[in-house]
Parts: structure tokens; sequence; C-alpha cells
């Protein structure tokens, strides 16, 4: 009974949807401050944004890029059927004040960074079943996280090289079963991957193996190479996760050499202006990269892409307990047709 | 486009699948000694079983429970196509460990003590659309889960009368495309409510409004009334949240009079031998109260059960923020036929 597909965690939608009908994305300063600045939906004036704490900064920011995704969709709040998104913090709280301000029905979701891709294919598996819309969504903050995971930032704690930088970041897409736009046409789930990597300085280490998993399992599943895509957009493996992909791919056969091969928290800062050290990352930053890059999609400069979020499924916890660090990719395939 | 089953957060499964091919369950030595004990598939001697610590206790139990599930389904661990799971724990950590065990395509949720529910319909739902097998399974343990919500256990601090107590308990189920068994036929997304409640030893209060809506809107969507089922079985709303639900529902013309509303909560422990309090809870509880009372699906005293799962979203940072406890019910109805 289990295809090829199934064993291969990879579900393939078929025709003409589901479909991206829009997307949104609420940054930090900094980030407004990268490279991608003048495309994202929404650029806050300092990480407080006139809340009393940064994880009411945060939830406001999940449903503020929201409140922008089911706008831009021309759409309602009562039109969204479903409601899948998580984040960082514990009991996704970003998620779960939004999901109660939004009224919507919600599935929430975990897996670190990697939340931005579950949420999406789960966004477009419900979708296609149901033929309703559903509203996705993932936010990090540079604040919470930081506090959660590491050190309080007001500690000035010195970062280590092989640190990460998560990025305040939000972005919200609205998933319809049929449209014009970006259709998604592939879902493929990580396996969790543990090296045995315990250093919670460098995610970049752990996520690799997981990375590499979900794209050679991708590939294999839809027999397709590397090169039938105009983007493969990690996120985030950074500068020390992106070549340890790249060379576990090169030993599975799978050659990068004819696509493109990026990282969101590797596009995400200007290095002159923010010195982030191994480069960005959170559930934030993949979703709000990729919908920075959507109009390049409209474009036809990119007709293919593949978003592969990378989450490290870090616990202070048991990191003190002298566990490793399991890690997760889920990957999204993207498609711009002809008729688009 | 977003029809009345979309509109309501239903997804209505057809025909003949998807079905639960197989359930087990893995309980502490209280639960053991509960009413339900000689319907468990594994009582631990202990909290402990032999582990340093609780939260390695935990996630054994979830990978045992996972084990015996995929075994008491007549196949192998790689014939599973897809493992859904969550967990009480910051960052689904026991859910996170078993997908590595496992090493099967994992999407993580978390819904608090709903995810027994949420994990159950999601994997009815990639059964369905890809025809493989799909594991899923939730644990919770009654000491990681006081440490990390409310006060380590050692501390000895004097419960609240409203307090539930959290069951150290795991299932897992398999849910294959076709099959023989009990059938899922809907699966219903709740909506996050938030009625203010503030008090972390009372979540019964902050989920009935949950409960009461999701059973609400699932009797909508499917043309249903209460008098349908054979069962409704709320998990976990204990004394406090169980009385409150009723209520809510008699407001909206809800009839529970014809029915057995029962709640996994009050089914799992014996009062005479543990002082429980308001009742248990715990995202194992239901899931374990349901594995334990299949045989009686089986068996056809029950034809059709509404599982409806309650998760109050307690945040210790957000509480102590001074924001109140949002939560959310899902609910998954299961439904034996003739042919069983």
């Amino acid at each position: 009974m289990a295809g090829r597909f199934e064993r291969t965690g990879t579900v393939a939608f078929d025709g003409a949807g589901p479909v991206l009908l829009s997307s949104a994305s609420v940054v930090g300063p900094n980030e407004g401050n990268g490279p991608l600045g003048g495309y994202f939906d929404l650029v806050l004036p300092d990480e407080l944004w006139g809340e009393s704490s940064w994880e009411r900064t945060e939830r406001r920011m999940l449903r503020e890029g929201a409140r922008l995704a089911v706008e831009k969709a021309g759409l309602r709040n009562e039109d969204m059927a479903f409601f899948v998104a998580g984040d960082l913090l514990d009991q996704i709280v970003s998620a779960n004040f939004t999901a109660h301000a939004l009224s919507v029905p919600f599935l929430g979701v975990y897996a670190a960074c990697a939340t931005s891709a579950e949420s999406l294919g789960l966004a477009a598996l419900l979708a296609e079943r149901t033929g309703g819309y559903a509203l996705c969504a993932t936010a990090s903050h540079h604040n919470t996280a930081e506090r959660q995971y590491r050190f309080p930032v007001e500690l000035g704690v010195q970062r280590r090289p092989t640190a990460q930088w998560t990025a305040t970041a939000a972005a919200a897409f609205v998933v319809g079963a049929v449209g014009e736009g970006v259709r998604i046409t592939h879902f493929t789930i990580g396996r969790v991957m543990d090296l045995g990597r315990k250093d919670p300085n460098d995610m970049g280490s752990a996520m690799a193996p997981a990375a590499a998993d979900t794209i050679h399992r991708h590939l294999r599943a839809t027999g397709r190479s590397a090169a039938d895509y105009d983007l493969i957009l990690t996120g985030d493996l950074g500068k020390v996760g992106q070549p340890i992909t790249r060379e576990l791919l090169a030993k599975e056969g799978v050659d990068l050499e004819k696509t493109r091969f990026e990282d969101s928290g590797l596009l995400l800062y200007d290095e002159n202006k923010l010195d982030v050290h191994a480069g960005g990352s959170g559930a934030g930053a993949s979703a709000a990269v990729l919908s920075s890059l959507l109009h390049r999609m409209r474009a036809k400069e990119f007709r293919r892409l593949l978003l592969v979020a990378t989450g490290a499924l870090l616990s202070p916890t048991t990191v003190q307990q002298g566990d490793s660090i399991p890690a997760v990719a889920h990957a999204v395939a993207l498609e711009v047709g002809d008729e688009a």
C-alpha cells in the first residue's frame, strides 16, 4: 500500500493547486536594513514596537503578518478555514495568542526553524483536501529567543563565531486550493537526524545532516535533479552548516553546481551593518526571505524553488541533561507556470 | 469555495477509511492502579523506570508505545510513512527524540493536552491522502510536567483543590488508509478560546469554552446531535471543567442527556487510591484512555465515539507576564461498522 512517494515522506500535489495566494512579512530594524529590506511588507522602527515585552512584540508581528497576508489576498479573516502556525517560544505562545485573535480553526506545530515549511505544507494539504483557504504563519524575535535558548540580551554575553543570529521576523501565507500564482507542488516531510552535536552555539552543524537528507529524499521521490530547481533555498544553515550540507549531498551524488543554492540566513543581513557571525536563523527568517523572493518567481526569474527549512530541535533542558541536539528539515517545492 | 465543512474546521472522511489499525499504551504505576489498569499494554513499576531523568523516562514511554502499536498492527517501523507526535515538554523533546529513534518522516505538533486528537486527525489526513501508514503518538509524565509548568515534585508544594493531576501516560496509534477496525470519520479542528482565566491551578475552567465550542461546531458541521454518539469522551476537563462545558453546551441547545458524556481525566484514577483533586490531565491521558476503550468499540458496545481532546495552552512565561491562558480542543469522530 505504501508507495514510493509515501516511503520518502513526500506528498505530491496534482494539477492546478494548491496555490500561494498571498504572502506578507513583518521584520525588525536589522532585517529591514539588510539586502532584502525593500521587499518586506513592514519594517519595525525598533525591537519592541511599543509593547511591554518582546514576547508581546513577537505575537503582534505574527498577527500583523497574518492580517496583511489575508488583506493582500483580497479576503477577510472569516474566509480562512484553517490557521496553521508555530514559533520558537515554549508552548508556541505567539501562535496560540494569534490564533485566539483570529478565531480561525487552528493547528499548532513545532519544528523550530523548520516550522515555516511544516506549516506551509500542512496548509497546502488542508486547502487541497477541503477546498477552503488555509492561512499559515511563523515568527521569531531575536530577544525572546536569546532569552529562552541562550542568554538574555541584557547580559551582553559574547557570542561564539559559530553562533547564528535569530531573526526578528514574521511571515504569513494564504494558501488556496486553486487560483493564480505560485503553485505548491510537493511537500517533503523530514526525518529527525542527530549526529551527536551538543553545542547550542553551533546549530549549523547540527542541522546540515537533516537538510541533506531531506533534499536527497525529495529528489529521489520526485525523480528530479537539483538542476531542475532554479533556486534551492535552505533556512537556516548559515556559514557553518551550508558547506557541510553541500559536502554531504556531494557524497550522495547530488550535484549542486547547476542550481542556485542559497541560505536564507545568509541572505538576510548586510555583514557590514550587523555582525551576525555564522548567519541568521529563526522560524520567521526562512518564511520572511521566501516572502521577499516571491515577486521574483512571479517575474519568472525562478520558475521552480525548493524551500528547505531546517530546524535545530534545541532544548535547554535536555542539553543540560547531556543530550545531543536533534534536527529536522522540511521541504516545500514551489513552481510558477506559463499561465501565471 | 469554502463550504460549510471548511468554515466549521471539520474534515469529513469518506467511505471506508482511514482506519485505526492498532493502538498501544504505556502508563505509570498510579494509572495502572486505576479502574482502566487492565486495559493498558504496559504499566511501569515506578515513575523512573530505571532512567537517569524523568524526561528520559517520558521519551522511552513514547518510544515503547510507538513500538508496541506498530507491532500490534503486524507491521514494522520501516512500513510507517509518517509519524505525527507531540508532548507537553518545551520543544516537544519527547516526540523529537522518539522521531529520531524511529527514523520515520515526522511532523511535530503542539496543542498541550489536545495533542492526542491533533496528531490522530493529521495522521488520518496523511493516511487518506497518500495511502501510507501514519503512526501518531503522545506522552506526558507527571514529574516532568509539574517541574516545567508548576513546581518540582520534590518541593512537595500543596496542590489546590482545582488543580489537575498530570498523568504519566503515553499512547500510540497506527492509522491506515483502508483496513478493518475502527474508522476515523471526522476531524474537527478547534479554535483557540480565551475567557481571561489566569490560574495555572485551574485548567478545567480555561478549557471548558474550547471544548464546548468544538463539540458545538462538530455537531453543526456533521448535522448530528449528541445522541448520535454512544460516548463523547473529553480529555481532560476534570471535575471543574466538565460541568461548565455541560452548561455552555446546554445554552447552545446541545442536549447531552441521551449520550454518555465522560472525561478521560475522571476515568483514569481511583480516588480512594490517589487524591488527584480535580481529576487527571496530560497529553498522554486522553490518548491512553482512548486506547483502553477501543476494545469496547470493537465489541460494538460503543458504535460511535467522539474524542474531544482539550488543551490549556499554559505558558509559565506569559502567565508571569500577566497574560491569560488560552485553550483549544480538537475532536476526532470514530465509528465501528457492522463489517468490523
